[in-house]
């Protein structure tokens, strides 16, 4: 099996609501849309996150209840530490909540983290280590 | 705010168990290890998968409990549908379990899930339709 994410996909309660968050909000363009039912962005080069109707994810997947935060977050990180702020800032106009603010890490990067509609966290990175030369495109 | 994934981050029980699988079952390899702590596998051009100790998961984004599956899936997408079954057989040889057999969905590709250690879906699929243009690697 080779080393290689192609979808991250997340339940969501209502895709018309998280497509409002993140085409409308964050400006992202969908590459499928079904009203309703799910909505595609492609946010790698082979990569695509897909928000699924709850309904149809339990169908599927079987179902799934959970409080707090969701057991998984996905970072965006970027190449400067100023620019974390700067996204949080976007993430918080197009109605993040919550949003906590940039902080220091004991690592050595400065992050932060916005939810989704659905309470999905997004850690905004800035790391000054070996990993920004993986996850930050040329 | 690009629309660009970089870290996926999950929480697990047992960062060493979580190896055990990826590394050791499935065979991929680790850009960063910490034991007991963090293991980071690198799953595209500019995207790692982070395996993080819950309890730290938790002290820094927050607390987390659920039942039945996580809220989110991964998927593999494959370029045939044979091996949609061929890289099941492979998760279940490295312990996966529940492994549910590739089915024909209703949109037309053929799919099937397995566990890892701690419950994270995987999708492994094969998708006749334009999507695949996007996740399949040349």
């Amino acid at each position: 099996m080779d080393q290689r994410l192609s979808l991250v996909t997340l339940a969501v309660e209502d895709v018309d609501r998280a497509r409002e968050f993140y085409v409308d909000g964050l400006g992202w363009s969908a590459v499928v849309e079904e009203p309703g039912e799910v909505v595609m962005i492609r946010v790698g080069a082979h990569v695509i996150l897909s928000l699924w109707a709850r309904t149809e994810f339990e169908a599927e997947v079987g179902s799934t209840s959970w409080s707090g935060v969701p057991p998984v977050t996905l970072a965006h990180n970027v190449a400067t530490r100023d620019e974390v702020d700067a996204v949080l800032d976007t993430a918080r106009r197009a109605g993040a909540d919550p949003v906590s603010g940039g902080t220091d890490r004991l690592w050595g990067g400065y992050t932060g983290y916005f939810a989704d509609p659905d309470g999905f966290r997004w850690e905004i990175a800035w790391n000054p280590g070996s990993i920004a030369e993986i996850v930050i495109p040329e």
